[in-house]
């Protein structure tokens, strides 16, 4: 069973917790407090134990949780064993460097699709993954089950693309350019907007907002 | 009189709401109303009308907010008179994205200094600015005036860096590698984890969490 109930913010520091609890077991630590793990991961104990506690994980006091038990289980909430296929749309800049990031080192995650307008780029082979022109994208997508696309083209090619995956039937779409996309809510939509992320940064700073 | 209280998530909303507000005076909207807003921006019109009260600014109803007024209001809460010198460490495939990321165009931020270890790059200029040896970091950080590093180095060399930077007396740090830095809590750090991104955004799928 599936746990439906789980608030947004817990589900965003899963990965971190997963992360994390494998390089402790790895190091050799067999369990860990709330309090300890808090000052690892940078998450506050409080936020933790309630975290851990949406999935029934129990630490006891003055022991603490298993690192064994909460990785299989948050390896189990996460897919692990199941690698997904995710289609980069725009090898420009950011999508050569998301390219070249390692995602299929710390997750279950690869790119299997690459999408581009350059037809110098077209039908070569970039770091493994083959590039397709945007015509192939509809037929690709099915073709190779891709629940998720990254999207790191031009603001003004960005909605039109977003329609187009939407047809294609994506399930969702990790978002780098500045555009607020207009899609169905059955899409998931997560943005990465590295602008804002500076600039929120700077409000925080100016206005001593703590962490 | 600055603002202190405001929530951390409503801080985060600004730099998109001014972004937009500014596309919509270009475009020759005059007023709004949160409803409509809430259309464009993607953020739902009750969170849109709690977050502007929050800073004081209150809509008629079948009026809607003055766009101008909104925007000379955030413009000063965003400090957008003043240019942020940002440095940028790390010079790999994500550095040079953020190098070639244009910052500026939409925002009071530029990129003033690079450091980076390859001798191949100190002493170069790169998109217009200058390339700087890892020794040069604390001189150039006073020099400069640089409040906000932008990490974007191997994992294994983060921590020792941000404790320079933390020595250097900076006050933000927006870490773009997968570790979880330990500095002070006067300084702010803002993640940007791109494997997270992609894994919690792949949870949310599965377990269809709503947006």
């Amino acid at each position: 069973m599936k746990n439906q109930k789980i608030p947004r913010a817990t589900a965003r520091r899963l990965p971190i917790y997963y992360r994390y609890l494998k390089l402790l077991l790895d190091e050799g630590t067999t369990r860990i407090s709330s309090v300890d793990l808090a000052e690892i991961v940078k998450i506050d104990a409080a936020t933790i134990r309630r975290d851990f506690s949406c999935f029934g994980a129990l630490g006891k006091r003055g022991y603490g949780y298993e690192v064994s038990e909460l990785i299989n289980f948050f390896s189990g909430e996460l897919n692990q064993d199941t690698l997904a296929s995710v289609a980069l749309i725009g090898l420009g800049n950011l999508g050569h460097a998301l390219l070249n990031f390692k995602f299929q080192k710390t997750s279950n995650v690869r790119i299997s699709a690459v999408f581009e307008v350059n037809p110098e780029l077209i039908n070569t082979i970039q770091n493994g993954v083959p590039v397709f022109s945007m015509d192939e994208l509809e037929e690709q997508i099915a073709e190779q089950r891709i629940d998720v696309a990254m999207l790191t083209v031009p603001a003004d090619a960005a909605q039109s693309i977003a329609a187009r995956l939407e047809d294609s039937g994506i399930k969702g779409i990790l978002n780098f350019t500045p555009l607020r996309l207009d899609v169905s809510k059955q899409i998931h939509v997560q943005n990465v907007d590295l602008t804002n992320e500076l600039q929120t940064l700077l409000y925080f700073i100016d206005n001593d907002i703590s962490n």
